[in-house]
């Protein structure tokens, strides 16, 4: 059976904030400060370049024995053997993924409210990205933000691992790990910054300080 | 076994082309006129907009029993079920695209030269798409033009059944047939008509004025 990966710190590619750095690179020195699972997302090249693409940041994630998603692609994903896919509400309907994907890939679903984390979740899907959690520059196209409380309720309702995304970085990530999140995803907070291994240490401690306060604070409501 | 495609008129779907049309109206007015296959191609949807488009031109072509060919994404062909896939050279490598496809589906590579040919003819492809042959307007990144000789050449290289695309209409599809191709390729001459059924007819008539002509040199040739 599939390990369940690390969703703690989940680094979201983009080659535009990478800014001339190789994305392998960028991505490299992320799992090296601890980041534990990266999506390959590309929206510009052609589909032999981002298969490329894929396959570099393969080599540097499996080095590491960290799981490589790729973001949208099902085809993409299986030609270059990843280990998943991840796809928004707008890609292929989770049912057709997972078919795809087989039981083995790791399959992960953009949500944005309780009725489509439910319907993610019935339809097979491994984790969910809810998205936004804050609203954020790098996606123009992003419905509203569900912030802190539209986090928790998601929680409520589903049992799937949640990774948030959208404005999160090393100052508010222990916040969204209180709320419920198994983990933070970042693009900019990782890929544009100057030490990409700093900055995945940053959040790596930012999301050990959320788990820590929550089991504090869930002792303290026992008491 | 799968039975052979008639590739004589082959259309391939542009949604700016067809103004403010349904593009499966288009198509299957195009299909009607005698259109033997169809490929949807899209550049711009989002993977779910492009999924349902491919489910509408199914709806219409299954109904006269013709094949649906998916431009590029795999994903995309393997979950709306259509009969096949075309890739370009900047696509998904042939060997892993056969592979995802398996051995029922139709799989189309773009070549635009005699070695890409016979690589694509090893790689696995069902038939080729020999682009462009003629400049066109449609395609701004394509290659410089086979022209005919180069058409002439790949004819001689290889085997498999060829379908030339790029500046081809009802004028000059008959020269194309001459020159080796089994099939001509359409975009605007059938998604830009006013009546894509008529248009389809006169490439049909066309290409069969071409073959007629094939038949008649070889015969004179044979004397």
């Amino acid at each position: 059976m599939r390990r369940t990966p690390d969703y703690s710190v989940y680094v979201v590619t983009d080659r535009a904030l990478a800014g001339g750095r190789p994305l392998a690179d960028v991505v490299a020195a992320a799992l090296d400060g601890g980041a534990g699972i990266v999506q390959v997302r590309e929206k510009i090249l052609d589909s032999r370049a981002f298969f490329d693409e894929v396959l570099a940041v393969i080599r540097v994630a499996r080095a590491l024995g960290r799981p490589v998603i790729v973001n949208d692609r099902v085809d993409v994903a299986l030609a270059a053997g990843a280990d998943g896919v991840h796809v928004g509400q707008g890609d292929l309907p989770c049912e057709a993924v997972r078919r795809m994907a087989g039981p083995e890939r790791i399959v992960g679903v953009s949500v944005g409210s309780v009725a489509e984390a439910v319907a993610a979740e019935r339809a097979g899907a491994d984790y969910l990205g809810i998205s936004p959690v804050f609203a954020t520059p790098t996606k123009t196209d992003a419905p509203p933000a569900t912030g802190l409380d539209g986090l928790r309720r998601i929680r409520q309702a589903v049992r799937l691992p949640l990774v948030a995304i959208g404005g999160i970085h090393a100052g508010n990530a222990a916040d969204v790990i209180r709320a419920g999140a198994d983990g933070v995803a970042v693009v900019s907070a990782v890929m544009a910054a100057a030490d990409p291994r700093a900055a995945a240490a940053g959040l790596v401690r930012a999301v050990a300080e959320g788990r820590n306060l929550s089991g504090i604070m869930a002792r303290e409501e026992r008491r």
